[in-house]
């Protein structure tokens, strides 16, 4: 890693110097939970949004935090401070601990803090909000809890994967034909000037760039619906796009697969692709001041 | 842990000296596989079985093996060897490796090897097969490919953890009211004298005992059903057990949860029960010989 400063528990420390056990739970279970959060002109973008949801998380698995969401937020702006991060993300992720391996395990455990952070040169993610990207349509064959941000992330690995074998960015998923999410996005289709997505519910990542766009799509008084939708609605929608933390909104222009289409990059994407840039450039300039 | 040597890659090494790097695929993402092989008499017992499907887990998610088979028999033995175990298990894992994050792996990552071997008294295992055992009926909420022994074990870890808070040693999960397996085990059912289990498909692990089991009731002409079966079967089944590497073939004798239901420990699981653990001595003295 070009890093050369990483988070172990509260402390700030030289890559190359964590000491990860064996018998951490989350290298013998995935049992943890992690966090991406971008970094524009030197400052976390919606931390606070993403640390909320962390917390949640860690109450769905019962996961313990070590110290007060403060503390994660003065240890991610010296993560970014110490390494001298511009544009680029903070990693975060905490395991359930350290123990002898049992599926049981105990609720009194000693939670495990590591993370990192990276500068991100942003004109390859400029170059797909141009662009537009090409994305695979796949099964999901996820678990059940993917509105807990896991390390349990097989099944996105697995569609990343394939998606990149045909050539394509990202997969999008679906539940016995209707469409869920991508493998580390949300999926966004616009017909006749509605906006629709998945709604937040035990099927998907409600992720932060997908509220944002919600939000500023009311805003712009963009009709909005938070509706499961087919595969033949996504194959009939005007325009799709992607969202996430590390890629913005991304318009997505082809679609292969079982069943194939192309996209044009519409006017619905461009719009809320320029005012989320905004709310990003607003929101640094007020974390200046 | 009480053992004094583990495996790292090829290695047999002191406890408490293997460098996990926070960047291994298994930490970021549970991107790998394992097998836990128990030792009778100082012999790993089903080794060749356990290594045919950690081959095949491999496969499924184009992990590369480091070494050949006999290197992990070896290694295996070395683990037994070295830790003086008599009666007890090995565990060995592999991820993918160490990489910087990103979902999309590459396939040709140097796959990471670490291993222990523990004793285990065999009293609370034989005072389970003699009493029987409870268990909570559940949701299986896993993901849809179960027969990879992978590391991304958050659901059967929910599973067990839930039973265990209604005093029940093991969970039964099931999708939608079928009957899937247990947390860390599978199930059988007795109904007038024939075996039934859910079939070897990518909603269970393959598990050996339940491998070894199923020959043995072919041996002893016990009719069997591999076909999936409901709630509602199981509810009115005449013996219910679960089969696991470290359970072998273990009673049911409660089934709590939204429904409950008590069961005797009938003949067919006691003559399957007497049957493998004879299975098990020849093995030993096979080994031995």
């Amino acid at each position: 890693m070009e890093n050369s400063y990483v988070l172990y528990h509260d402390q700030i420390i030289k890559n190359g110097s964590i000491p990860v056990d064996p018998e951490d739970r989350g290298y013998l279970f995935g049992d943890g939970i992690y966090e991406v959060v971008f970094v524009y002109d030197s400052k976390p973008f919606a931390f606070d949004e993403h640390f909320d949801r962390f917390v949640q998380s860690a109450n769905k698995l019962e996961l313990a935090l070590p110290y007060d969401i403060p503390t994660f937020k003065h240890l991610t702006d010296e993560l970014i401070k110490k390494n001298n991060v511009q544009n680029g993300m903070v990693y975060i992720q905490m395991t359930r601990g350290v123990a002898p391996r049992n599926h049981l395990y105990e609720r009194n455990m000693q939670s495990v803090v590591t993370g990192y952070a990276k500068s991100v040169t942003l004109e390859s993610i400029a170059q797909s909000h141009a662009n537009g990207i090409q994305t695979y349509l796949t099964e999901d064959i996820r678990w059940l809890r993917c509105d807990i941000k896991s390390l349990n992330l097989l099944g996105n690995v697995m569609a990343k994967r394939k998606a990149a074998d045909y050539d394509c960015q990202e997969a999008i998923q679906h539940r016995e034909g209707m469409v869920t999410e991508g493998s580390s996005s949300n999926v966004f289709i616009v017909k006749n000037g509605t906006l629709q997505t998945h709604p937040a519910s035990n099927l998907i990542l409600n992720g932060i760039t997908r509220q944002i766009v919600l939000q500023v799509a009311k805003e712009l008084q963009i009709p909005i619906l938070e509706e499961a939708f087919l595969i033949d609605d996504l194959l009939g929608a005007d325009e799709v796009f992607i969202t996430s933390t590390t890629m913005e909104v991304t318009p997505v222009v082809k679609l292969k697969g079982q069943q194939e289409q192309s996209y044009k990059i519409g006017p619905v994407t461009s719009e809320l692709q320029k005012h989320f840039k905004a709310k990003i450039q607003n929101s640094a300039s007020t974390l200046k001041s």
